[in-house]
């Protein structure tokens, strides 16, 4: 496997695409190209969570995909119990920009990797998944177009409890309690730039409001009890998809708190994140995208097509 | 995640051990040491398969545990379906004293790689099995103590489709096929130098004939249709073990070929190589494991222990 940190912005270190490539093998693929998972962690664009980057492209990368993870651009250290100061670098479009690159990245060495470009699967979570499901919304847009190309269409998206409805977000912020209330009014000065946005920018950051029969397949989950972000927006992004003809999963479990990654111990950050059931999502995820991207196991090995013979003695 | 492969013989390319030692974060384990899984591939003592090395790798990875692929002393390019001239290089003890150099490599970097060196797992496929379970027969006797050192324990084993009994080897060999013939004579000139041992060097090689209360607790599957190595030696590798009061878990599945690795499109070679209901292994293998070495996931994050404050506004 091969490992790798690579800047995507010049002169910036935060911004920055890890690689896990894994190995060729004569024994197994043989050079054919795998599909890949480009993975955006959480963090209500005000830090990018360990807990939902590496953990999960071993994940990806334990079904025989090729994983990425992307840190785009975030507010930084910030204590989200406090008004924050806008700044530009974490406000729209620029973490949506930031995916584009990293698929131009992942496009421009698809070779070296052995990566099937046609087959490259965007998976956030939280504000991660938000800006998956912009850049599933935007990719052909000319946000996106403009800034690093054309036809850098993702294959699917995975869109793991994330906001997508911010006119919704803005409707019902009264209904939730002092911390969740602190955290939304945080992420909307880090990615809108104000804690009070006008409705054209709420329309213009919901994907729910957006999606087209160009937004790609997309597998969507959410947890019933998260009170940070509610399931309602899965819901919302899901019932998108249905009126606009795009193939969609969706799995909500009742149970589990907000920000659950995999729900494993090999992402938990305390016990808290520990939920076998909702540790589903990930076998449900697989068999979905092994239903649409399995790899190219060959119908016979070299040593099973060796020419018969004789026994040897 | 840091790949790094490290050669363990002086002057010597083919033994390694390749690490996939996972990131610390704050976020997660803040520096507490994680369980390790050391992978011995398997390949009849003639190769150690890429099937049955990263891929495996990644799969313990995925679930949080450290995990390394050991390339131990094998043959070499050979045609299986050929006489072989004996090569001392393959020849026990040479495989066992590598797996001892890699369990001793892993102890002296534990703090760098934050392994915690009691929860150490040794964990072989095939040849590679077999290699495992010798290693947890003799990590305490004088091949190992006099060659690498003592109190090199593995903490569990994991033992995969592997032989575990020499003499029943020599005893059934008439009723298998010519090609499995020609496989096991190969794989018998490579670890053993002929094709004829002496009863004495078939008993010194069966771990189902030598484990003792200082074996390790042991996870063991096969397949029963597996028609190069019967199922009949991970059964008589649990017996032993029940009958000198070591801990063991056992899993036979109906249908399954040999060398299934992970059962998934992960490791296939071919389509042979898939099998649903084999590839439980790995789940059982998984809540096995964490039953026995889950990770020390605390029990309050940062955040949730930061001091209760008012509402901030």
């Amino acid at each position: 496997m091969k490992v790798e940190r690579i800047p995507l912005r010049d002169g910036r270190d935060d911004v920055t695409l890890t690689t896990y490539v894994l190995d060729d093998s004569g024994e197994m693929l043989d050079g054919s190209p795998r599909p890949a998972v480009l993975i955006l962690p959480g963090g209500a664009y005000l830090t990018c969570s360990d807990r939902e980057g590496e953990p999960v492209a071993l994940a990806f990368a334990s079904l025989g995909y090729h994983a990425f993870v992307l840190r785009y651009s975030v507010y930084g250290d910030a204590d989200p119990m406090q008004d924050l100061e806008p700044r530009e670098r974490s406000q729209f479009p620029h973490p949506l920009v930031d995916v584009g690159l990293a698929m131009r990245e992942i496009r421009d060495r698809a070779e070296e990797w052995r990566v099937d470009p046609s087959r490259i699967v965007v998976c956030g979570f939280s504000a991660g998944g938000h800006n998956a499901a912009m850049y599933g919304t935007h990719w052909d847009k000319p946000v996106i177009t403009d800034a690093v190309g054309e036809g850098l269409r993702p294959g699917a998206l995975i869109v793991s409890y994330a906001i997508t409805d911010y006119v919704d977000v803005a409707e019902r912020a009264r209904e939730q309690g002092a911390v969740e209330q602190a955290i939304r009014r945080a992420a909307a000065v880090a990615y809108l730039g104000t804690t009070e946005p006008g409705h054209d920018a709420l329309i213009a950051a919901s994907p729910a409001l957006l999606a087209d029969e160009s937004t790609p397949p997309s597998f969507i989950w959410a947890t019933g009890a998260d009170s940070l972000v509610p399931a309602r927006h899965s819901l919302r992004f899901a019932a998108r998809l249905a009126d606009v003809g795009v193939p969609y999963e969706l799995h909500v479990y009742e149970q589990g708190r907000h920000g659950l990654s995999l729900a494993t111990q090999a992402s938990a950050g305390s016990r808290g994140d520990l939920d076998s059931r909702a540790a589903d999502w990930f076998r449900q995820a697989s068999s979905w995208l092994e239903a649409r991207f399995a790899l190219d196991v060959p119908e016979l090995s070299a040593w099973e097509r060796r020419p018969l013979r004789e026994d040897p003695r």
